[in-house]
């Protein structure tokens, strides 16, 4: 530890002064709404006053500047400190503190970007510090920026094992220019923390994770100018300081006292809590922070194209999921911005064929899907990046938390899930996504592309790229024959009426594996004389509603859905939902509707009653008795 | 270390020629299959034969006597090292590992149920360890049992957060009857570990976390059963065991090689690697296992029932979050076996009405929903125990692969979601459920609670307490008032018609918070002079189809669902599906559309049109034009 650094006492006192109107606006601000977390937000008061004014680097009027050093409130909680930080910056009006949490207010209970300085929305704890990884990678290795990244945790989120995840991957990838600081404050929600204030556990699991770490008094604010301070010269490792809190700081009878956590202060003990901290401030104005290095290049902009065609020819059998491989190479080389990730899944994804390509805009995330969706929405932040993370679908459900709070984040990141449903065959049930586009339909912001061969796949690349929100391409291990040429042109929301004659009787629709099982029943089918009509989707969501309702029109309103998926929540309520308010189209869903088990694929296709046979029989029935549903 | 203990020649002779048949019986099956994981089976053979034929005491013929000692393998893939184990040991026929994978056979790709020597499915990564905690916790604290828990992982497993979590719950806990054993064999899927064969890394890390802790050789079958019989004699802790290996380990070309995960051995060499294997051997039996003491008791069964029935009054104002916590501390009266847990929330899921009455039931699992739910199916294994596990519904997705993996393992939890959707208020998107739903209806075994008061709040906890598969109950914040007398009859997939008249002009369906939105819409529409029918679905899967049928019947064929969650998944196309193929009927649905905001609960159902004022929109415009969708 270097010793002998220490700001001059004006300067301390000016950060101590910050300090304490950082809780006088929390505390404002919380009694104005009636409700947050003023003593979450006492705890880190000294934290956040030296890293926004004394270690920090950043432009206060331009807060999504690409040369700041970035600033992650993993403890989203504490969200009213981090809005009096930006007060005392001159960035936001004091009044705004008392619209907090209301309707109209952008000031919401947990940090989101409807705020210009909030990259990422926490409130969902233990998510923070895989986001500062997506950013303080992009800064080390793609940006190959000064800026620095921050995040502040509270202990609590601690028992999170994506904070591990995090831990893992920083060091890992020697991220020096990440600095998290953790906020032990010794008391949970509903109880103490199981470490409470045993700093030394803290010490030795973040040292064992990798980590340049050290205990700080988290009030001290000379001490915490000299860890960030030095923390800026440690090489290769990421800093984490280790700082103890208390809970209310500063208040007193409710600092370190049980059954404070989320409430505003007593109204009758408001006026004397804030003269006391009125009391102890003597300067009226806080450090200012130093500007950043101007050192992250300005990004090319525009839409991102594949540079050639699909080079598949109809007819060639190739998975998509391979095909997701060649098309993200492919992309890799239009566009600088593309960076691929995944969870040592990468052969069977088929992300290794972009990083063979291009190896320095490859993240391997190990087995740690929570951390790899998290890091991608770093990744994606101030839009750095335009990452594509893949895994086996089914493991994505791992990270459903961190995909929901990327839809808060307004985050634009691409999820590939490689190894949907039962066609993926003998390892059954564990590795065979079942529920991935039930999960991605109940995300406000998704996209869903699901293709069918190779050709689409390539496309469904390309339009995921330049598509705001979440983007999930659903991709599958069988080899599949091309069925579109090269110069088919896709759109988001544009089915294809891959067959179709003058006396269809029935419209199929089946998506990927089970868009091939529909084209062999309609051979079948024909063979006996009756004609089907099939749509492939292309996009689950949004769903051509049009092209559906027409094709069922011209099948006496007949529709027959089937799906390598669960019957809730996927391809057939989606249709019913798009259908809905049609009269006298009726549609039929076949899909997976139990657990299933290990075989090979066509057998269970067939056992699930979503293969080809099952669809014919799905279709006479149809004809010789009641449609049944 | 006890340096002195060791093993008779002959039996470390005996263990090694196990090890060297489990190695071949692996091979055999996976050459059968053509497909699985030869040569993480191989990495793990010495281990298995030391758990299985030395340390552990189990019944070989009796898998799932409550007496055993727990075997969890947690690296599911190496499933077939488990399966030769249990043919060794003289449960399983030798000829039926010929049939693994195969479409008619239990012997799936990865561990299941199926089998009555699994406790719970594996497959999907990181997730043993806290099932083994589940077990070993209830072993210790509530069955006061001897038996104890084994826990194998893989090294690459150990990058999933969900381990840590694990590793943290099970030194908190004191789990002294735990021991996970790694098997450190460097090589991941796609390539080498993060760790690779770092042994130092991986103690600091688990001594850390405050485990007992020792690296071995993993192939040295002596130290192996010396580091095993200390771990009984550690007290207080849980012990880990690190072992390096080496993958594919006995078989020359390949044993450390890359690429060979997840391949069978090339059929023209297998011949010459079982030769070599089966030269090794000497002896033709395994050690007999030792038999488990007889003192894990015999539980009760039958039945789980109120002690009395609720004691709310009809109007009463009572959250359904605080109705669940009275409801389980009373059945925790009747039942010894209820147990619950909690991610620290229970002063906001009102779990804490249990921990008020049964303290020793209740296990804090701080903030791990992933681990929550792991610990819930170790404890529930065996039908050990009833668990129930809350948190935020929002926090559940964080376990949503765990929810999956426990529908594989056949497990009988019980999850409790409170704060679901924009009523929460304030708190804004990110504690609020919104996608719960969706997620729920797309596990096969789930049954879906959603009561609307106090009263069906009570039963459905009763209810959820005896119904088999996992069952999921979605509590509310806001008080909302006792609309059911004490002694009204609630029942699995059936709903109630809280109101109508014989002139109804559309069927709502409404659930929780909306049902009552539902019912103030009714008010004002009556005192226009329309009347409406009103339905509590009560569940939501299974959906009381026929009384949703019988009153679109009754009310012209409209039905108008209202629900605090995405428009995707949930009540509305739960609907839907029910009332598919049923000419005639229109459903119309509101539901939140977009990421929500911070605000008071009442601003935001009006904000995102599922309050009172949108459903009586709703209802007008289906009659002053075309019924909208």
């Amino acid at each position: 530890m270097d010793e002998t650094y220490k700001p001059s006492d004006a300067v301390l006192q000016a950060l101590q002064d910050v300090a304490n109107k950082l809780r006088i606006h929390s505390i404002n601000a919380t009694c104005a709404s009636n409700s947050g977390h003023p003593t979450s937000c006492c705890s880190a008061a000294e934290i956040m006053s030296v890293l926004f004014f004394h270690t920090m680097r950043y432009k206060t009027k331009d807060p999504c500047s690409p040369c700041n050093d970035r600033f992650v409130m993993s403890k989203g909680h504490a969200a009213p400190i981090l809005y009096a930080a930006w007060v005392e910056a001159g960035f936001l009006e004091e009044s705004k503190l008392l619209d907090l949490r209301k309707i109209n207010c952008e000031l919401e209970g947990h940090p989101t970007p409807r705020l210009p300085f909030v990259d990422v929305a926490t409130g969902s704890l233990g998510q923070g510090l895989g986001a500062a990884c997506g950013m303080a990678y992009t800064g080390k290795y793609f940006d190959k920026s000064s800026y620095r990244v921050y995040c502040l945790l509270g202990d609590g989120e601690c028992s999170e094992g994506a904070v591990w995840e995090a831990m893992a991957f920083a060091s890992h990838y020697r991220l020096d220019n990440l600095v998290a600081i953790v906020d032990v404050n010794r008391l949970g929600q509903s109880e103490a923390t199981p470490l409470q204030h045993d700093m030394d556990i803290y010490l030795k699991r973040c040292e064992a994770f990798g980590w340049n770490t050290c205990v700080v008094d988290g009030h001290n604010i000379p001490e915490l100018c000299q860890v960030l301070l030095q923390a800026q010269h440690v090489k290769e490792r990421p800093t984490a300081i280790i700082a103890r809190t208390f809970k209310g700081k500063g208040l007193k009878g409710i600092e370190n006292e049980d059954n404070w956590h989320g409430k505003p202060l007593p109204k009758d003990s408001v006026d004397g809590f804030l003269s006391e901290l009125w009391g102890l401030i003597k300067t009226d104005k806080p450090p200012c922070p130093v500007l950043p290095k101007e050192d992250a290049a300005a990004l090319e902009s525009g839409p991102i194209s594949l540079p050639s065609p699909p080079a598949f020819t109809l007819g060639d059998k190739v998975a998509t999921r391979r095909a997701y491989g060649v098309a993200l190479a492919k992309l890799g080389q239009a566009c600088q911005r593309i960076v691929a990730l995944d969870g040592d899944t990468k052969n069977s994804t088929f992300a290794e064929t972009f990083k063979k390509t291009h190896p320095e805009r490859y993240i391997e995330c190990f087995i740690a899907e929570q951390n790899m969706v998290s890091v991608a929405v770093g990744c994606a932040a101030r839009n750095r990046c335009v990452p594509f993370a893949s895994t086996f679908g089914a493991f994505l459900s791992r990270a459903y938390d961190q995909i929901r709070m990327a839809a808060i984040s307004q985050s634009n990141i691409n999820l590939v899930g490689s190894h949907c449903g039962v066609s993926i065959g003998e390892d059954g049930p564990s590795q065979m996504a079942l529920e991935d586009l039930a999960m991605f339909r109940a995300i406000p912001t998704c996209t869903i592309f699901y293709p069918c061969d190779a050709v689409s796949t390539e496309r469904s690349v390309e339009l995921a790229a330049n598509k705001k929100g979440i983007c999930f391409i659903r991709t599958s291990r069988p080899d599949t024959p091309v069925i579109y040429p090269p110069e088919e042109k896709f759109e988001v929301g544009y089915a294809k009426v891959v067959r179709q004659s003058d006396s269809d009787k029935v419209t199929i629709i089946g998506a990927g594996v089970t868009l091939h099982e529909a084209l062999a029943a309609a051979d079948l089918l024909a063979s006996e004389g009756m004609n089907v009509r099939v749509i492939d989707p292309f996009t689950i969501k949004p769903l051509d509603a049009d092209t559906i309702v027409s094709s069922a029109r011209a099948t006496a309103g007949k529709v027959l859905t089937v799906e390598d998926h669960y019957r809730e929540g996927g391809l057939g309520e989606a249709v019913r939902f798009a259908v809905a308010g049609e009269p006298g189209i009726t549609v039929q869903c076949l899909a997976v509707t139990e657990v299933p088990r290990s075989g090979k694929p066509q057998e269970l296709l067939d056992l699930y009653g979503i293969g080809a046979k099952a669809i014919v029989a799905a279709v006479r029935m149809t004809f010789s008795s009641k449609f049944q549903v």
